[in-house]
């Protein structure tokens, strides 16, 4: 027989850290922490978008409540992006139905003149419907475009649904469109407007419809080939503004300088309260670090607990923290982030070194009870803010919620409490303390 | 053995009459023109509060459907009410945690002093713990209702839930509150108002908070034994405005002036599209009479569909009507009204004479394939403005739907085409076809 290299072995979990990440997980899978972290943030500081005075009371917060929590390193890093200002919208059905429609600006819209736009609307099914509108062809018009997106446990189309808002306003100004209007990009019919990033190239007014506002308007335009809207939009963009990541670190015993590290984004929309998009990510991982902590044991590695500042707008919080640390990114072991979901985590994909997959397999064994399937892929990146490390060289591991109703809230109103569900809040505890533990106390390296 | 003398006896539908009856409602059951109908509504006039132009809108809309449906009469009848003009609100918490809020004027509300009122919030669960306060206690307060409508089949909650805003401003004022804040008089969870009618002694500017906002608040006051809001509504009541029912009348060939009346309301509150409340009454009752129209056969009395103004800031509409009919209140033979459910009817709730109970058997028993059962109570008046003709003595049904979501969109926004399923459409139309039918092809007395 042949002995197999070292070099060439399965890196596995100890049998003692598989059974103190194994406590841990049922004492956090029944702890209400995480959500009542969460509501404290949605209460005591709510909604916190950039630049606003609610992103510096949320970094305040975060501050004040790590130490608290007995993180044994917390600090900030200014983070600088470019401000805009919300202001307010009206859009009305002019003729032949005057009628007033819910919508609400796409984030970064520049104004409307002061007096509005009076303009007939031509509609698009879709992005690529609009790209193949001829150049000019809507010169003094309206674009509106109506796809809509379709719920599913992945969210996968929220791939194909938000690149209408994404690019919308770019494309339908190559158009000549005087402004656009989507169909919100969302799974609910609530009479409530999704908002949400779009490219730096938008150069005209452009918002998004409530779903049941979209329903309107396409039924208007049964009924007339001549629908005039009027939109007032008074959003601008302003000088830079600063914000900052919040970072806390449970200091590891044998290698300090090493770190797993725990994602999630502090800013939000300004709509909701921010409790769910990333209100639930904030204090499942701020959880997660607090079960270890009074554990009484420390790991070996460090942890690092990053709530990246600036995610909604554009990724600018973990942007700069990569210009920032990337002589370090080596140290950064391995990462995980909650940025998506309020239903339960369904499975856990992978993006480790070969070797390493026996590790994650014992990992996911260890989770199998609350509900948690491995994923057979092992390229996974991470999600939002982590998914920059992750490209970068950083192991990742998604732990991947089901989102079959996640897009009826995101970005909107209705991101609130109400939505985040207490169960959800305490499994995802007990997954991501038990993938702290885990990954932080061993020497893996889970590029190999 | 004993004759049974001619005025004891059960009055029967002819087997004729039911087997018409049954043809129309098979053929209105799988008809989409009432959801057609609302649809047109909702689309080309959408809400219709009380003195807007929408109201104007919508009563044309009426008039010229009902013409062009092929009723044999239309005619309005101008209805005089209080005024009101919505206005603005804005409502925030100040300290100890600065946060907007969503909320909505309550119907009838007084404005606040164009600064606003910024006052400490005193919270009761229910009015009735509002009502043991002190008198005076409450001066420079805010009071807050904190009651929760609880949800179910036949709504019966809407009875205490509603008295919280009907007289929340009276009986705060009454304790020297300067503004009264209710929890939403609603089921959901969405980040939405839900408005409706005060009565008339409300003095002191009133709004309702969403549910999460109620949630928000209740959060806060955990946190905080001085909670402080700041409250804007330019809301104000205004002179006298005229609105109008619309009338349209299928005429009998044999009783012409003794009619069955179809009711709903026309009018709606200003927000959402009034697709719900009551664009679907309004289109099940005017397709109803349209399924007769169309089948070419004339019924014995006339049918008369009434569209009441006025319905959602007081019963205007119909009290006006009566007083302009009572001495014809003998005419009335039977009603029924269409205001609330989105879910289909599940049950017949009868009130009328005796003898009739054995026609209203034979109309259950037809009925019994779309889902309805015969309720064992007798003592129905009507839903909403048919029950004031009902207590006057006109003999009614009600049809009752399965109630147990439509307080999640009742006087909000949502209140859209998005929450009007084709599938209740359907079947309240072969329901209320059948019933109009039936009762107007006989000349039962269902007084008796
Ligand atoms: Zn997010
Ligand atoms: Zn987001
Ligand atoms: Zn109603
Ligand atoms: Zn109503």
């Amino acid at each position: 027989f042949l002995l197999t290299p070292l070099s060439l072995m399965a890196a596995e979990f100890s049998a003692e850290n598989l059974a103190q990440a194994k406590a841990l997980a049922e004492k956090a899978g029944k702890s209400e922490l995480a959500y009542q972290l969460d509501e404290s943030l949605s209460t005591e500081v709510g909604p916190r978008r950039v630049g606003t005075p609610g992103d510096k009371a949320g970094i305040e917060w975060a501050v004040a409540k790590m130490k608290a929590l007995g993180f044994d390193r917390v600090w900030t890093e200014t983070v600088t992006t470019p401000g805009w200002e919300r202001g307010d919208i009206s859009v009305e059905a002019v003729s032949p139905f005057p009628q007033r429609m819910v919508a609400i600006a796409l984030g970064g819209s520049v104004p409307t003149p002061a007096d509005g736009i009076e303009a007939q609307v031509v509609a698009f099914p879709n992005l690529d419907a609009l790209k193949a509108a001829e150049a000019g062809s809507l010169k003094g018009k309206i674009a509106y475009i109506g796809y809509q997106m379709k719920p599913s446990i992945d969210g996968a189309d929220y791939g194909v649904a938000g690149k209408q808002r994404y690019l919308g306003s770019e494309v339908a100004a190559s158009k000549g469109a005087s402004a656009v209007l989507i169909r919100s990009v969302g799974t609910d019919n609530d009479r409530i407007g999704h908002t949400g990033a779009q490219g730096d190239k938008s150069t005209i007014p452009a918002a998004a419809l409530s779903i049941p506002d979209a329903d309107l308007l396409e039924s208007m335009m049964k009924r007339s080939d001549k629908v005039t809207l009027k939109i007032n939009i008074s959003s601008r963009k302003t000088a830079d503004v600063k914000t900052a990541n919040v970072i806390g670190e449970v200091t590891g015993t044998e290698r300090p300088e090493d770190f797993v590290v725990l994602g999630s984004h502090l800013d939000s929309w300004d709509v909701g309260t921010g409790a769910v998009d990333d209100g639930m990510g904030v204090a499942i991982t701020m959880a997660a670090a607090k079960h270890i902590i009074d554990s009484g044991k420390k790991p070996k590695r460090s942890i690092r607990v990053i709530l990246f500042g600036a995610e909604e707008i554009g990724l600018y919080g973990v942007k700069q923290y990569y210009e920032k640390h990337k002589d370090k990114l080596g140290n950064h072991i391995i990462g995980a982030e909650w940025d998506s979901g309020t239903r339960m985590i369904h499975q856990l994909r992978p993006g480790v070194g070969e070797k390493s997959l026996a590790a994650i397999k014992q990992m996911a064994e260890l989770l199998k009870p609350y509900g948690v399937a491995l994923h057979p892929s092992n390229s996974a990146k991470g999600q939002s803010d982590i998914s920059v490390l992750g490209k970068a060289g950083m192991p990742a591991i998604n732990f991947d919620s089901d989102l079959t109703d996640y897009f009826d809230y995101h970005h909107t109103e209705n991101d609130t409490m109400a939505n985040v569900p207490p169960e959800t809040m305490r499994q995802a505890s007990a997954v991501y303390t038990a993938f702290a533990w885990l990954t932080a106390n061993s020497l893996i390296d889970f590029r190999k």
